[in-house]
């Protein structure tokens, strides 16, 4: 039923435009009563979204569970089930990308559910950290990095009509945020790591980003 | 009038609250007529927050004056600006910050006004670094980790009832990303810079942003 709601409200969007769309107009083409669409959608917003809600409960089962020993990592390997989410509707997925910049009022709901992801994980990183120094700094900043790189890959992919591979994209730009906010990519932990020495010869005119990838480079990560 | 409009609406905000206050309401404390309030407010919510036009207007002149050799300084000293407008009235930036924790309407305004600030610093970061490899990601994630670290520490304050060092405590935040993804702070920027190198020994074991901030230290920074 929920399904059907969201199909019927996302054709007459479509057809019609947002504004000039009632929710009467919704329940009719989906053949219920009006209070139907009120018990699934808050909003008729909600109805252009109707994914997210399932994909923030995704997302904290997914962390709860994962065995990556890097928080940040962990994270990033988040994002990357709201990327997946979009990549399996691509022709959807553009279409709604399309009416959402044509819409002030979709383009606000989207800004408060990219803000409730960011949220979501800048929790997730401050209870990782909890203890240690700057720790709701840092997880709020490494969330905004993490959400940001996503939202650039993923934009790229909607603006391009779904063309290219866009689970690469996001692979790509979450790799420059893993490598720079990341913990030492070895793979074991802060604990029971050999105490290796590395020894980095790098250009005093360097930019610090450049200097983090030579790092990380170092280290011997992919 | 439109200082005195604004006022107006934000003694009827604290006393009747958001919702139950109307244009009509706000007119008649202000002892203006109706088409008045409009011609300085396209609606209630902007009312609140009558200065970030200006400020957004101050950043943008601001980044085109200055003259710090690495763009990334100049994001986060125009972020700064920001912190200065709500410091400059405390009370009524606290007063403020409660009122918006309260209205949804007023947190959703309250975030696509991050988003213009958050655009306006990744634009002018794409236009420093274009021609560059993943220029646009790393303008993107840039500006979004200095507002970030720029909002973590205004909301301490603004928490905290106005109390402390905002401008300490801001200056802290952002350092943390200046370090991170700045220029090398030897200030000379790019070009003309004696080709020294530096070498650094660190435990393999240490997180990413240690090894920064440990990279930092060797560059000679403050």
């Amino acid at each position: 039923m929920r399904e059907v709601l969201a199909d019927a409200a996302f054709q007459l969007f479509l057809e019609r435009g947002f504004e000039q769309t009632t929710v009467d107009d919704i329940v009719a083409r989906a053949g219920v009563g009006r209070r139907s669409f009120f018990r699934y959608f808050p909003s008729k917003e909600d109805a252009v979204f109707p994914d997210h809600e399932g994909c923030l409960a995704d997302m904290a089962a997914f962390l709860e569970t994962s065995d990556d020993p890097d928080p940040v990592s962990r994270v990033c390997d988040a994002a990357r089930l709201v990327l997946r989410m979009y990549a399996a509707k691509p022709e959807y997925s553009v279409q709604r990308y399309r009416l959402t910049r044509e819409v002030p009022g979709l383009r606000t709901y989207e800004l408060s559910v990219v803000r409730r992801y960011e949220r979501k994980l800048a929790g997730y990183l401050r209870a990782c950290w909890a203890g240690t120094p700057d720790s709701e700094l840092r997880a709020e900043v490494t969330a905004a990095a993490v959400v940001a790189a996503h939202n650039n890959a993923l934009r790229s992919w909607l603006r391009s009509g779904g063309e290219g591979d866009a689970e690469a994209a996001v692979a790509h730009a979450l790799g420059m945020v893993r490598h720079t906010w990341g913990a030492a990519p070895d793979g074991s932990g802060a604990e029971g790591a050999d105490d290796e020495v590395i020894v980095m010869v790098t250009s005093k005119r360097a930019p610090l980003w450049r200097v983090v990838q030579q790092v990380e480079s170092a280290l011997g990560a992919d």
